[in-house]
């Protein structure tokens, strides 16, 4: 526990974007306190420097990784390392009793031939890896109350999931005809100097990427296989928009009963969703805007039936940043200490 | 003919974002002179009064609609007005001897009850209309060289088309597993005044809008049916991207025959657009950037296999108001006059 | 006082850019309710029409404009009305007992004959008028404290003002060298559908507007005038910028005593604005972005002198919207009111 | 000369933002050929490698430097390099009978000392950098028909002398009162990864850099002095505008006679770019947009007087890669050669 008598976190991995998310969101946190920021290649500089605008808000420096001392200090970890980093890392942290959420892809699946299929990455820490729950609060709540090793969905699996999990658990769709197209900011990215992210190249166009290949796909169907309770095999093609932040999924499915019409489905979503706070469907007609969400932890979702092709059309907006990432994980964060699930999380930005 | 001794055009509706395409294309075109600007909300103003740019460049007034008076005038007309008013000018100006090339929906459909039932206007033009050709010249380019009425195809479906066609003309695809997610700058929304389409709305957001009633789709269905010789229902949904022009469609299929792979589907499209100038079937691995497209009349195709899925993802770039509208209008001129079929048309733009 | 026991709120004129940000701002603050939101045109909508994210949060109808009704149910009104109407309505609401909050530029202005020359409208509420404080805490929070009427500043001056104030009161430059050079994002222009303010028109794009005459310029000189026990010109350039909100304003002075550097203005800054928290003053070498201030209530400042030239240049960077309106308008109700100054008001953004 | 019979044309560092806008516009000029372009740490690739969109177009591999092979071959060759290697290259490149066009600052200065301070770099050119021409056609055209050495100018000063000029040449106002407040599209910063440049941090945001210390600034001061005939110092302000390319400069500047009115200024103007056919000189109440001038190589200007201050502003929008950069230097190669100053540059770009 922190001099504060707060909780006391630590945020290994803290000078990328989903870092920052997480400084940020835990400034106004009223139950934890940061107490140590980690990083290897920014060790020894000011987050400030950084970060300017948080100059005066976070005095912290920027640490070098050491286990012993973050594990002495933090009752928390959060992980948001390069995948394949922290299942180096996170054993070591369980056992010497921190609580880990992992923002990598390293802590997302079950079966870790798929993730060493996908990943290029051999593990050599199943035990603990068979004690990691998927941090979808939305789904698995209660598995997530009792685990202390989370490992955090992508960005891209949080807006297809939300769009998916009441589709598959009710079962109506048919699995084989999902196809995800989804389009995200360019924050997405990370915060690297990559040619094809800088403004002059990715502002006023448009692309798609990693075709057929992308490395959520597998994420995506390990939870819709769960879903489904049966193996599923979906169509996922990411794009890059011309914005920030902020990730749009439309989904499509054909209905498994083509006499259901929208109301049916926006009647079962808002079941679905009753006691998730950070869900919002949305009424008939209304398709979500991606700036709704940007700024906070909430998922907006908009569902038409096309009667013509028997299909159902779900539209799902997140900040990728808060509810695809940092705010995930500290709803996440909540529901594992038995706090309001909300704490500390904005449920409403500005607009426009 | 004009005193220049070139091809006389007028514009009718040369005060919106499909005029002023045009106007710029055709001040570079060797053979034709613009001479007759029309409209009726901006009537008896300069050009340069509505495009500040254009002040030194195009000296022309903007002329009431006067159909004898055009008709005594241009030997070409374009119609660029709101759907439901070419068809009350076009029977008049082709019995006067004009040839005229249509950018609304006037004249895209052989079912006129299609028409009809899409956009709520009865039509009295019915000999008319059966004489007219859908301009998209990739495909109907020797229907377009007889003809003296076009009606020039929606952005969204000269993208989604060119996407499409290889695919339908050879029977690669189930028609019915057609998906066409789309995406376009707002130029595509026209130069009006619309909340949603100011930047402080738009920028920095993503939406879909018409899911399951874009006026778009039975134009997209009605080219696959002829394309597949029987009946195709597709699934269209655009979005509005922060951007203020260019389209992508990401197109998905299922394959007839799963043993394709992406190679395979490549050959296929790079020998559909063989005499195609202004098609680019990309090489394997590369997907379109709109941006490419932009200030251009090509297209970019891209072509990815899923053998996961057995699905084919085809990636169509272009600009909304160029190939999507005023470009492919003037492409279609060219055709008709027998001239070069790239004249005065740009295959390349400036990046980034 | 509403029913839960707060101070019940007003806000005449919600459904623009304005009212939106009073209205998601004070769903936030714990000591007021929002009991009436009014409009002409919009009257009778759900506010969930006009901003559909707010549906669940704001289920207030729009009311029409009725003076008894809104002094009869609300303590505080706010007015974000086009200019010339406020000062019909503010001397009935304070003759009522409420206490008034004008956006407008009506209650800005000591000499009514220059409101009168610059904005084209005779008053004759010229008693009230005299009663009006400026609505900048930084400059005027004690006059603020025992208002009843306060005239919130133009965004611009807003920007502006900060920059300049401590220059002005310790008379470190000569004022009639004053250039302001001031860039927003097109929020500024409000939620309305002009083809200036259109994505497709000005993204990508960048240009001055109101040279010479834009109507921010007397607010500032008045203001100045204030600080220099002088009469000051001032030069005053606004730009609207590629983005959605946020405004930098590049002030330039020529020092009186050239021998100052960077280092002696920052002290002097940091002095001024000790107690000011919604002004954060940088360190040298660290300029200000807009997106640091966007969503927040704080203006940040860099300095920089230019000992080549003997100029100062002050870079000034706050959110349009919040600081520059709605934000610095709850700021004001706080000190009126006699709470704390940041009471429902941001701080710190999410950045990117 | 080429096998094709034009002139034969190199690109030394034809992987930038510089080199590829030479790429494009060189594709389109009837007089010459690309017949080399070179790079270091791209040397072996082919040039669609780096843009894609260009692959069918120029099919050139990029070469590694070495200056016997690129003489044997190139008649003219283009330096587009890092400040600080042309000078090292240019002479011998001269010596072996090339005319040599450098895009970098290398060439810029007449005072070599003003280089080496700004710039750390020592020089040991002095005889051939005395015989370079500073590459602004609008002013020294003359010197540029007879010299094989052009120092091509800097963006920012392009579009802040092409301002400036007839005001300093004309002794219309005060020289020590021009500040220049400069805003540039992020292509300015190059094709390179850094942080400040990319979308999700450039994007919905704007600031100010260099204050006070920009290397153009002596630039602009060289040829400021150059046309009001003694020693000028100015301020010039850097700001990175969330839009790709564009440059404008607003320059403020005392009017020496204050009588002056807008309606002078602009007939002076118009004189003074009589010949001048990529200068355009708006009428009054016109401001230019840069979007205007994107993609062409012509130079937008709008003038006010402002009758309160006795100031004159002055807007100057420009394409910052085509005017600013490797437009203006095709400019120059036409001067050079003899050829119609305007071949194979494009004039009028496309809007939206």
């Amino acid at each position: 526990m922190s001099n504060s008598g707060k909780v006391s976190v630590g945020i290994v991995g803290a000078s990328g974007y989903g870092g920052v998310q997480l400084v940020r969101l835990l400034l106004d946190h009223p139950e934890v306190e940061v107490v140590y920021l980690g990083g290897d290649s920014s060790a020894g500089k000011d987050y400030g420097d950084l970060y300017p605008h948080l100059y005066n808000k976070v005095k912290t420096k920027i640490e070098p990784i050491n286990l012993d001392a973050i594990a002495s200090r933090c009752q928390i970890v959060f992980l948001g390392l390069p995948n394949g980093l922290a299942c180096g890392f996170a054993p070591q942290l369980i056992a010497k009793g921190c609580k880990v959420l992992d923002l990598s892809a390293d802590y997302r699946f079950k079966n870790l031939d798929t993730y060493t299929a996908w990943y290029k990455t051999e593990r050599e820490d199943k035990d603990i890896a068979s004690t990691a729950v998927y941090g979808l609060p939305e789904l698995y709540r209660e598995q997530i109350k009792n685990s202390s090793l989370i490992g955090c969905p992508g960005c891209y699996p949080t807006a297809s999931l939300l769009a998916l999990a009441p589709l598959l658990k009710q079962g109506l769709v048919l699995p084989e005809t999902i196809i995800i197209d989804a389009k995200s900011g360019t924050s997405g990215g990370g915060r690297q100097g990559k040619i094809n992210l800088l403004l002059a190249e990715a502002d006023g166009s448009l692309g798609a990427y990693g075709v057929a290949k992308h490395r959520h796909t597998p994420e995506i169907e390990q939870i819709c296989s769960d879903l489904a309770r049966r193996d599923v095999k979906i169509q996922f093609t990411p794009h890059l928009i011309p914005m920030p932040r902020g990730i749009l999924a439309t989904v499509y499915g054909t209905l498994t009963d083509p006499g259901l019409v929208t109301d049916d489905i926006i009647t079962v979503y808002k079941a679905f969703y009753r006691n998730s706070i950070f869900v919002e469907v949305l009424d008939k007609g209304i398709y979500p805007q991606t700036k709704w969400a940007c700024s906070t932890n909430v998922g907006y979702i908009g569902i038409e039936v096309d009667p013509r092709t028997g299909r159902v059309i779900v539209m799902s907006a997140i900040d990728n940043l808060i509810k695809g990432q940092a705010g995930q994980a500290v709803q996440c964060l909540n529901i594992m200490m038995g706090w309001e699930e909300n704490l500390g999380l904005p449920t409403l930005g500005f607009y426009p």
